[in-house]
């Protein structure tokens, strides 16, 4: 598993504690991973020379010339760690040797005292840690351990953790209490080295991230030209915040490895912090999608409120992190809320950023693209800003993040608490946990019943807790054919002696519904989103009649919503307004609504806009009332 | 004058054709420019050690470690344009000797062969035009080109003219149609060299300008990372495009010097290009102030309708940069729409900017600001992007341009076409221009109403042009105590003999008004601003009443706007709403809007916002209607 405290209210599931159907939403998306994702990674790293920067510090070149980003080392660790999580899932001799190949080529560019880059700290690059706030070498650091605790939990020892346990422990020698006090730039490395710790049994590394932590919000780091302390984190303490700010997936990262920190630690106030900070984030900075970031400069948080459809950055990467922060607060609380908004984040970031045949992906999510993206030149998408999904990008963090995020994906699935096995997200297959053995049978998230059939159970009374997600209207769950009692949001708990052959029906009511955003968010006053379960939906240019712009759509929310047999199609009543006619400036008197025609506007699900070549996008939809 | 076009269909005031009195609206700023920011920005530039590049390289000096960024020399020149448009409305013998000092300075610093540049080509900088996308310089030559017509339009011949005249042959031999095809990352250089070739009456200057506007948007800056041709106009030709696009600054210097290209080659279909993007742009991609700029992310332009009132950027130099269009675009083809925008802009941007005592600026000019702006650090404010005027920034390209716009006001003020004098802008003082000397008395923009009296007037039947912007919902004319009758917005035209002592009055109906947005502007839908005359009026927390907090404020549109006495201090009624629970997520069902209570909200000019300490502000203010 990729996070396993050892004091915590809940224990993850680890990755091969449940299997997913092929056929199913995520097991299809795992098997493209796969097939397709990791071999797309390693074949553009390749080819950019990101590899070969390895070897090239191997060989002691002069490397001024050296390819890519000062980040692009962590892009392989990603990669390996993508592997690791894999080759567990699904054993493979030709990923194995593929694995160890790459392994061989990262060790063989590790300093003798266990410093490894291939941007710093060798002839014709600049020496090691004079850039702390932009190098990321700690950051890159970082992955390295994770894609080693990876492999420590899966498959066991291996010549990356050694290099890991080298890295790791130069780390705590340059940066230790007697060392030199600083941090890196982007966080990552305190969220890694609290988990090599537990991995190792070593505490050594996890007092290392506190020492991180604590020394962050100081102010200690280089003022950059148009960067800002806040950019870093590295304006207010970790526990002073009242809300995650600056650079996303920095926030995110950081604020993942300080609950490791806080749990270990047995430190409440941080870790009240934090959940502080997580509540205010999620109510004031949080897409509908779980998105965060509202904004593409210095990509960023917003202010609260400030959460602009067009322009809403919302990385994938973020949404990656996002989820790394919540599933740590899940385990350290117990609470369900964190849970739903990893739902939320899965279906509607995590699966809209890689493309069905998994060689393309989203950066940045928006919920709004008004005018259609172009195909990217040579492959690179500049930003990948939206529009369309791209094979690579100029920072091209995504791809791996997405990959080792789908290797590993059913970790976040279901947990112990004490006595209990909650089952936390739904998808067929089987979950062996906890000492249960559950079938799990369900057309999720296209159909709300979840079946759960008891194949082995543990001795006596034991408790199944289901998650009933926050979104869910009315819900009702059933045991083994009794009639169906309503439960509430939150959980739906069975306490029984289970025996094999006993059934759990979970029903929860995935038909279409009108969402309303908060009035306080002004980007999207006047306006409606539609959901149906956990998939937020959205409008494309591709699906509206001949000569209906998207600008020019109303919604008619008083009309119902309709679906199609098996639910898969939703549409609203919309208007067709006119075109309004030229203003020399669009201000001005107020005016009445143009006239307009009805029609059924068909909704499909966000995660697959942009699968049917550019397009005209919106998730919230302007709702028909009188215009200026 | 600044512009000066040979064939037009205008021919614009010089700066003395118009003295303006000095306790009026520009009257005032232009003391304080003369008084405070001129020396303001001298200082700031001498302590950076901007001025000090220029003598460090006369000394031949290795200039490793060059003070600023790559265009500041460009701020040395724009103050010297600033002075040379000062000298001539108020000589000043002291002033004189600094200006005479600084051009020393400059002028020890150039090449034998007219090169000039800190940044580049001399020992221990990078080679001349290594870096022509962001290197700048090209760009820093045409603003010290900008400034030597400054002062060969006032005051005559200069050491200052000699060193423009011998950089300009540079760039001629350089960049001519023999020399090397490039073009600069930041246009200016094309207007710049346009004015200075009618300035000196040579083509060989604006020849080159369109040599430099035919080169552009054929892709042929190199790619940098994170950066698109689009943000450097590079990726369409001028002629071909539809829209601005790209860094709102490089557009709009690009626009402005491709009508004078237009205008003196007498490329109609250029010039109409030109006009349709401004119609677009105008139409689509501006902000009620005036303001351009929709994204900080590059500065730019955003997609139409893509006009957040929060992020809006709207950064000065771009609101100075659209009078400059706007004024080329008036002058070509006498239509009065240029002059209604170069209004909007000049009240609510070029007004905005600079603080009562004119030593701090605003950089970004948002329409809504969420949390009080903090007091910049040692006074350089990162970015200045709204909230507290910061005296200097890290790029601080708007003091120069709002101190060299100020000191060059009154040539945007009024016009020749044909026989007519045309009055555009209304300000008290005296008007001698086109064979008229006319006295001006209003209080506008406070009030609406403008008498003009004649002193002096050519012989024969003449027409006096009064333009009625199109924001006036009444308006009303009277010639010399005659009944009063009603004009549209365009021209109020009087056509007679005038004789000394005639009179002029023009009644505009300044009125404060609600002003609603295009219901495409997604950003501020359900939403209402309020303008009175040509100000655009804001709310800020500094009135509120205690314990209502803006964000909680919704207006009652169906009720009357009040004004005080004299209409300076205007109220809306407002509804200041309980705040909402907290909830988990911003969406969800829809509920009813929480009560509230009635009270008059205070509106205060946006020009003036901020000037009495942080606060919290917005322009567009939501309509009370029910929420979610």
């Amino acid at each position: 598993m990729p996070v396993d405290p050892a004091r915590s209210s809940r224990r993850g599931a680890a990755i091969t504690d449940i299997s997913l159907d092929g056929d199913s939403f995520w097991g299809r998306r795992q098997t493209t991973n796969a097939d397709a994702t990791l071999a797309h990674c390693l074949e553009w790293m390749e080819r950019l020379g990101w590899l070969e920067n390895f070897d090239r510090i191997a060989r002691g070149e002069v490397t001024i010339a050296r390819a890519g980003w000062q980040f692009s080392d962590s892009e392989i660790y990603k990669l390996l760690e993508a592997m690791a999580w894999e080759l567990a899932r699904r054993p493979d001799d030709v990923l194995a040797r593929t694995y160890d190949d790459l392994v061989e080529r990262v060790a063989a560019a590790q300093d003798d005292d266990g410093y490894l880059s291939t941007a710093f700290g060798h002839p014709g690059l600049d020496d090691r840690y004079t850039d702390l706030a932009m190098g990321h070498e700690l950051y890159n650091i970082g992955h390295l351990l994770q894609a080693a605790v990876a492999r420590m939990r899966t498959s066991g020892p291996h010549a990356l953790v050694e290099v890991a346990r080298r890295a790791a422990d130069h780390v705590c020698r340059e940066f230790g209490a007697d060392g030199r006090a600083g941090i890196c730039g982007h966080p990552e490395i305190e969220v890694a080295l609290a988990e090599f710790g537990r991995a190792l049994g070593d505490d050594r590394y996890v007092e290392q991230a506190r020492l991180f932590i604590d020394r962050r919000g100081h102010g200690s780091l280089p003022v950059r030209p148009l960067l800002s302390a806040e950019y870093f984190q590295d304006d207010t303490p970790v526990r002073d915040a009242d809300a995650l700010r600056g650079h996303a997936v920095r926030a995110l990262y950081l604020s993942a490895g300080a609950v490791d920190v806080a749990v270990d630690g047995e430190d409440r106030d941080l870790l009240n912090a934090l959940e502080r900070q997580w509540a205010r984030t999620v109510e004031r900075r949080t897409y509908l999608t779980g998105g965060m970031g509202s904004r593409h400069q210095d990509e960023g948080f917003g202010d609260d409120w400030e959460l602009p459809a067009d322009r809403a950055y919302c990385e994938t990467c973020a949404g990656v992190a996002s989820v790394m922060f919540s599933w740590r607060l899940f385990l350290a609380t117990g609470d369900v809320v964190y849970a739903d908004l990893i739902e939320r984040t899965m279906y509607n970031i995590v699966a809209t950023s890689p493309s069905v045949d998994g060689r393309a992906f989203f950066y940045a999510n928006p919920l709004q693209q008004r005018e259609p993206g172009s195909t990217p030149r040579a492959g690179v998408n500049t930003r990948a800003e939206g529009g369309v999904r791209a094979p690579w990008f100029e920072v091209s963090c995504c791809p791996t993040n997405i990959a080792r995020t789908m290797a590993s994906l059913p970790a976040y699935f279901a947990a112990v608490g004490g006595d209990a096995l909650e089952v936390l997200q739904y998808a067929p297959g089987e979950i062996r946990l906890g000492g249960f053995v559950l079938r799990v049978e369900t057309r999720y998230p296209d159909d709300g019943r979840i079946r759960l059939t008891v194949i082995d159970a543990p001795e006596g009374m034991r408790t199944l807790r289901l998650r009933v997600p926050a979104w869910a209207r009315t819900a009702d769950v059933a045991v083994s054919g009794s009639a169906a009692t309503p439960v509430a949001p939150g959980w739906a708990e069975v306490t029984r002696a289970f025996t094999s052959g006993d059934t759990v029906d979970l029903d929860l009511d995935v038909t279409a519904r009108f969402t309303w955003p908060d009035d306080r968010i002004d980007a999207v006053r006047g306006t409606v989103a539609v959901e149906r379960g956990p998939l937020v939906l959205c409008a494309e240019s591709t699906d509206l009649p001949t000569g209906v712009r998207l600008e020019d759509v109303r919604i008619d929310a008083s009309a119902a919503l309709t679906s199609d047999g098996d639910g898969a199609r939703v549409a609203a009543t919309a208007i067709a307004r006119a075109a309004s006619a030229p203003s020399a400036v669009p201000y001005g008197a107020r005016t009445d609504a143009a006239p307009g025609r009805s029609f059924d506007l068909t909704l499909i699900p966000y995660h697959r806009w942009a699968e049917r070549g550019p397009s005209i996008m919106r998730v919230f939809l302007p709702v028909a009332t009188a215009v200026r």
